[in-house]
């Protein structure tokens, strides 16, 4: 099956790369398909068994295979990088994000409780902390009594933002002032406000393609022109794309996810958020870092996030309590230094301050140490659903089908045969009784018509699998 | 004392009239003095009685003076129409709100939970609806567990959509489809978008003066303009002045408080809410108005807001329950038919949806009645607390301090003898441990620079009385 050329001995193990990537992307080899052993494969291809080891490091670097402890080399699962690399390179143009009608049809799902749920991004609910946040918030009920019903301040109860500013310390090392960091109606408005402080009406916004539909909604609502620069699974956006951007567009602001972006769950690594930084400081322009899942990796291992890397004042950090203890409180938070007092005043025009009750709960919810208790329970739950739907959808998804990869949060990326129309398998779905979230509302400019976002942030049940067999299988008659 | 010439036998009550308005203005009468009755006026006068008595019924008309029941006339306490009548009329251009170093300073004072809260209309806080909405709370995370914890919809949760209706057809009989109310993050959000959701980042919107001060920070930070519209104590923004605006100014959309607006505290009577909504059909434009007050009379009525007395589709209602239930809730709502889809498009973009245990426990305060109930307590206290407060100021401001005359609400707003600044008076009063709201900050323009808002919506207390002679006192030594 496999063979090397022996006559060209410089990068043997080159050579090995290219034969198990031709076999990958023929089918010869499919994903999850165990590769020979280091051994046996030195015996077959006639190598020695560290160029071997050596081809299958770099194979492992590229992901296109993995190792699993005790049991050895594997194909991964078609990921999402076959996706994006496909896509045509800075075809970037700013944009009007124009999806209003599909937005509705697709909200109007979302917010039918009827319906089985994989088209929301919801992490938390696939094991809410319902008890031990009722808890805190009666404890705060007693010792506030009155005073629990008034006016939060502008920026926030002080509680709460201490307890965030720790929260960085512990998780990442970052130390932050609480007087740096106001409280938001979730991370919705964080963005809403972020955004406003740095940028007006006609001006261009960068964001990552895929990306997050809220942001393009925000963007859209704000008069605001959105440009996409191509987003790599492994890497988040693509820095080389990037320049290109800032250099064709005076791009007002960036708005990427630095760790587990929605859809496509890419964390940009340490070395490219360095990077990024010096691109903001090199073309003077802003970043909006949405941070919202950061704590959501199955790893718990929790990325710096890219401002306090280099403590860069051109970076605004937008984080949430929504995905990862309580939607309903709507309570996010914005970190800086530089833009604070700007802050401060747009939250006052546009939402005064935030919810009180839920501000003091969730600081009781850090300080008792509930909050990282709960994250440690709920992200191997995560990660099993994650598998549990990755598997469903390899099963009973026609074999052309890509998917991302999740290594955290809530959300699993697909790319459905071409010509597959996610708006038609949308509506299709919806008569069946199940939400999902069609590629288009991801891009400003209409792209990812045959992708697809599948939630598995909500407890399983024989109803999801259900679904997922039932989309499979309307995927394979829409082909 | 009071003498009519009877040579000018025509309209011989007019004479009456202009006699004592004068004695009033001349301060021969002074405010809370009784007149003569009917009997002695006419003998004293030698005119008939039905004469003294056309006299004083239009005198009453004019709110000079006012009849108590069994008691006779007494001369009215100086009202804000003084005070506004004498600013000059139809001065208005349309300019940006520019007192943002000041409004950072006043919400210092009133995010300072050590000063006396003079500064902030809270008037709810005044008798805390504390433990009935605790113990609905408690209600509703036992009824709904972890799903208490999620997302709301967009245009929130239709249990409290259907309570705001039926509070609005059980108070002024108007029918209104639970459809066609969004939920927002309290009243402000309700301002923010309805105003993006008719005009944009350059239009001239018109406003009361004086206006409520956020309305104006809202206007400045959304790009626009705004243009006073002249305010008469009695029947809020006056009529003429509008149409006279209105030819003028290419006026997208006029925000107008109709109930017990902020600060003055008038009621639009329902005859020139009837015109108002004549005049907006007539010159093509909208109007925003703000209801969040409506259910504050102390008397108990609740004017039927404009939308509804003719069907409105020009008019988009914004009411909440941070005046009338729970500040810290952040709940507010939105009217409208015309414009509901905009709005929904809005508040996904800008804040996803509103908490959703608070407006599950609003509708369980609502539905149980329990809300009626409250409003019934806390009226008369607020009444009382307003009587306190005129009269402490009547005794311990200089003689040449005008007030209104609230009916409702929680604010008094106070004319200093000219040339007090009352920028300084904060500023002295912030040292002095009480916080107030300066005039200037409720006009676009920097007029009121010598008036000041006190609010009486907190529980009364011996800090609150010495905290408004201490202002008397340090008024009259900056006078």
């Amino acid at each position: 099956m496999l063979s090397v050329n022996k006559q060209d001995d410089t990068f043997l193990y080159r050579q090995v790369i290219d034969l198990i990537s031709t076999n990958i992307d023929s089918g010869t080899l499919r994903p999850g398909d165990r590769l020979p052993s280091l051994r046996r494969m030195s015996q077959s291809a006639r190598v020695s068994i560290p160029t071997v080891r050596q081809a299958y490091v770099e194979l492992e670097r590229q992901r296109r295979i993995e190792s699993r402890p005790q049991s050895g080399f594997y194909v991964r699962p078609r990921a999402a990088n076959d996706i994006v690399s496909a896509a045509p390179s800075s075809r970037g143009k700013p944009v009007c994000f124009n999806c209003r009608s599909l937005m509705e049809r697709v909200y109007d799902g979302i917010n039918n409780p009827r319906l089985v749920p994989l088209g929301i991004a919801n992490p938390c609910m696939a094991r809410p902390a319902a008890k031990t946040l009722h808890r805190a918030m009666k404890r705060v009920m007693a010792r506030r009594e009155e005073s629990s019903l008034g006016y939060s301040s502008t920026l926030g109860e002080i509680s709460l933002r201490r307890q965030i500013a720790y929260h960085y310390l512990d998780t990442v090392g970052a130390k932050i002032e609480p007087e740096h960091i106001a409280i938001t109606n979730g991370g919705q408005e964080a963005l809403l406000l972020s955004l406003r402080a740095v940028a007006s009406p006609g001006d261009i916004i960068a964001v990552e393609t895929p990306t997050y539909h809220g942001l393009l909604e925000l963007i859209d609502s704000l008069g605001m022109l959105a440009v996409e620069v191509e987003t790599c699974p492994e890497e988040g956006v693509t820095l080389s794309e990037l320049r290109r951007t800032l250099e064709k567009h005076d791009v007002k602001a960036c708005m990427f996810s630095t760790t587990l972006g929605n859809p496509l769950g890419v964390t940009m690594p340490e070395v490219t958020r360095r990077e990024l930084v010096e691109i903001l400081e090199e073309y003077d322009t802003v970043l909006i870092e949405d941070d919202v899942y950061g704590d959501l990796r199955f790893d718990g291992v929790r990325p710096v996030p890219a401002q306090f890397l280099k403590h860069s004042k051109r970076i605004i950090t937008c984080g949430s309590f929504s995905k990862t203890a309580a939607p309903g409180y709507r309570i996010g938070w914005i970190v800086t230094e530089h833009f604070i007092d700007k802050i401060a005043r747009l939250k006052r025009a546009f939402s005064c301050s935030s919810g009180l009750l839920q501000q003091l709960t969730l600081a009781d919810f850090l300080a008792s140490g509930d909050y990282a208790r709960y994250l440690k329970a709920l992200r191997p739950i995560l990660k099993q659903n994650a598998e549990r739907m990755s598997a469903l959808v390899a099963e009973h998804f026609p074999a052309a089908t890509r998917t991302s990869r999740p290594v955290g949060a809530s959300v699993l990326w697909l790319e459905l045969p071409a010509g597959v129309d996610s708006i038609q398998l949308f509506d299709d779905a919806i008569t069946a009784g199940i939400s999902i979230a069609p590629g288009q509302i991801f891009s400003p400019a209409n792209r990812y018509r045959n992708c697809l976002r599948l939630s598995y942030g909500h407890p399983w049940t024989e109803q999801t699998e259900n679904a997922i067999r039932w989309l499979g299988r309307q995927v394979a008659e829409l082909c």
